[in-house]
């Protein structure tokens, strides 16, 4: 170590049980910064555990925070105050974001069980970029209690790791015991995924392996012409408008400096009116049904994690719709979607992303065994 | 960068203007932890700069915090909590303490001036060991506020760089003007100082260049027979008095966990009775005197800044009396002590130290110019 600090106590904890934590996760005794300096400076230290911590110290041991895009509102995994966490598979490209640290000292192999949240995809993202397992759960299944809240109906705590048992152990002691005994017999691989077409042969291929073992294949399209964009564009309005009734008074009152693109969506978020919230969800509302009724036919929805492997760092904040079109579908519906370090393109780790029914979390593992 | 956070904001500062501060002194908006995992969980993150801080903010940048030995209570460097920064003039070796982290990002180039705090030696004897220059200045000159205290009445913010001319600058943004314009004309280099023959030798030939440039060379012995041992037990007993006072409330209401050299002295502080205390505060007052006068009389006291150098990691713990037999002076005098870097044992930096009357830090960095 150098001399520079990083309040961080050494902690001696065997390889298979280190449990890193997204810093907008309370630890106690440690700050939460939530990648921003004035977040840091305008907290008070916090003296309890987030009850998803409390839950994972029963197998897990705390060995550090994690680094975050600002408030968790970015999937990039950049920073502009702090820096960017180095993705371990791909070092001139982006770790993705915003459980941008936690991806990296999992895929790197410094703590075993990453303990992220997810808004828009904010686990499966990194998850996909670095080459491991995100699961992001069933909304209404983990505590949210002593998180930094991005926006409430889509935040979840999630989890990283190199391995499904690692992240089977976790989700064990993170959620509550509603899991559905779901038996998802069809896999959905919808014709009209908004992709580059090397991104869904690849994918496309790793589910022979689901056929195999039993699975039917559809591939009945999603939505209608334009439904990944008016439903993307949807979900980032209602996302917008829950970020400002989050953060916008303190936003006003210590006027934080932020990065470029975190900058500009808070920006926009101040602008969402109540009326475009509510059409928001309205859109939503009925996509969610619709796409409900299918999954809880015992279907999984397939899809890539994202639409691309992780971008050059110079890339940086280009493409966010594209990404979001394909991770805002489980926010929406609230439900559990796992990311599978399964393919690569020209050598870099491509996640494919299974949805299931809420509730169904414990059989989507059991699913994602069946692809390794 | 690996993911985990440091909450330390990437600055981009020109070489030269680096300031690091050690982590018992405030920067706004930043921990102060103390080098405790349980004083940073039960301490406030400041709002404000430390007095010494905001000074040195006007021709320097702060790039980071620095480690610090626990509540600055050890010369040693190494931290149960958080580990041991290293040395990295001898990695195998402890980098001295407790502004360990501070001499160590310094002497690795990571910043240009360190800003720590010495109380019994917590500047001079990280120096020492890394090699570079440490300044103790006048007890009274420097602001207080904003600083975890040990022993106030032997606390001082104090500075480290790899040059003269950065702690000069340093110097000059961080004291009053009350600065003395001495000129000593005499090096007092005590027959008596308890030091290996080797060390002595090798330090005291460097003073052949202030002979060179005009100075008389004194040796009168500092003590009678038995007191550099008698002074330093004194000084010990009052500084831990002090510390007592400071946070025996604290230790005792939040039963922090200590590594076991700091908790052995906070066991005995506990047990200092005021009685012990003055009896101690009077042997240093009769100690004092003596030598004040002495020094008035434009003499310059050079000593070992320690009795050997670094110690080997696995000797932890060995040897503070007789590491504090010779750093304590300066802190009972309230006098400048400068260590200089001018000397190596088997390769090892091994620090020389003047001390000079109170007020005379400047007269003091001038004397050293003529040793570089």
């Amino acid at each position: 170590m150098n001399g520079f600090v990083s309040w961080l106590p050494v902690v001696d904890a065997p390889v298979g049980t280190r449990l890193a934590v997204k810093d907008v996760i309370d630890v106690a005794g440690m700050p939460t910064g939530a990648g921003n300096p004035r977040w840091l400076a305008t907290h008070s230290i916090p003296q309890q555990d987030a009850a998803v911590v409390r839950a994972l110290r029963a197998e897990f041991t705390v060995v550090g925070k994690t680094h975050t895009d600002e408030l968790a509102y970015s999937l990039s995994g950049t920073n502009a105050h702090y820096g960017t966490p180095v993705n371990p598979v791909a070092p001139e490209r982006m770790p993705g974001g915003s459980s941008s640290g936690t991806a990296a000292v999992i895929a790197a192999g410094l703590a075993d069980l990453g303990l992220g949240t997810d808004t828009a995809g904010s686990i499966r993202v990194p998850a996909s970029y670095t080459g491991i397992y995100g699961l992001r759960p069933t909304h209404s299944r983990a505590p949210h209690d002593g998180m930094v809240p991005l926006a409430p109906s889509f935040d979840v705590p999630a989890l990283l790791a190199r391995d499904l048992a690692t992240l089977r152990a976790g989700a064990r002691l993170m959620l509550d015991g509603t899991g559905a005994d779901a038996r998802p017999r069809t896999v959905w691989w919808p014709a009209d995924i908004p992709v580059a077409e090397p991104v869904r042969q690849v994918l496309r291929s790793t589910l022979t392996r689901l056929v195999g073992a039993g699975f039917e294949l559809t591939t009945a399209p999603l939505f209608e012409a334009g439904g990944w964009d008016r439903v993307r564009a949807a979900f980032s309005t209602a996302q917008a408008a829950q970020v400002w009734e989050q953060h916008g008074e303190w936003v006003r009152r210590e006027r934080p400096i932020f990065g470029r693109n975190v900058s500009a969506r808070l920006t926009l978020a101040a602008e969402v009116t109540p009326r475009m919230a509510a059409e928001a969800h309205s859109v939503l509302r009925s996509a969610s049904d619709r796409i409900l009724r299918t999954l809880s036919d015992n279907h999984v929805l397939a899809l890539p994690a994202t639409p691309y492997p992780a971008p050059l760092l110079e890339d940086s904040g280009a493409g966010r719709a594209a990404v979001v079109r394909l991770t805002c579908l489980a926010p929406i519906l609230g439900a559990p979607a796992l990311s599978l370090p399964v393919a690569t393109i020209e050598g870099l780790p491509l996640g494919l992303s299974l949805i299931g029914a809420p509730g169904s979390d414990e059989s989507l593992l059991t699913t994602a065994e069946l692809l390794r």
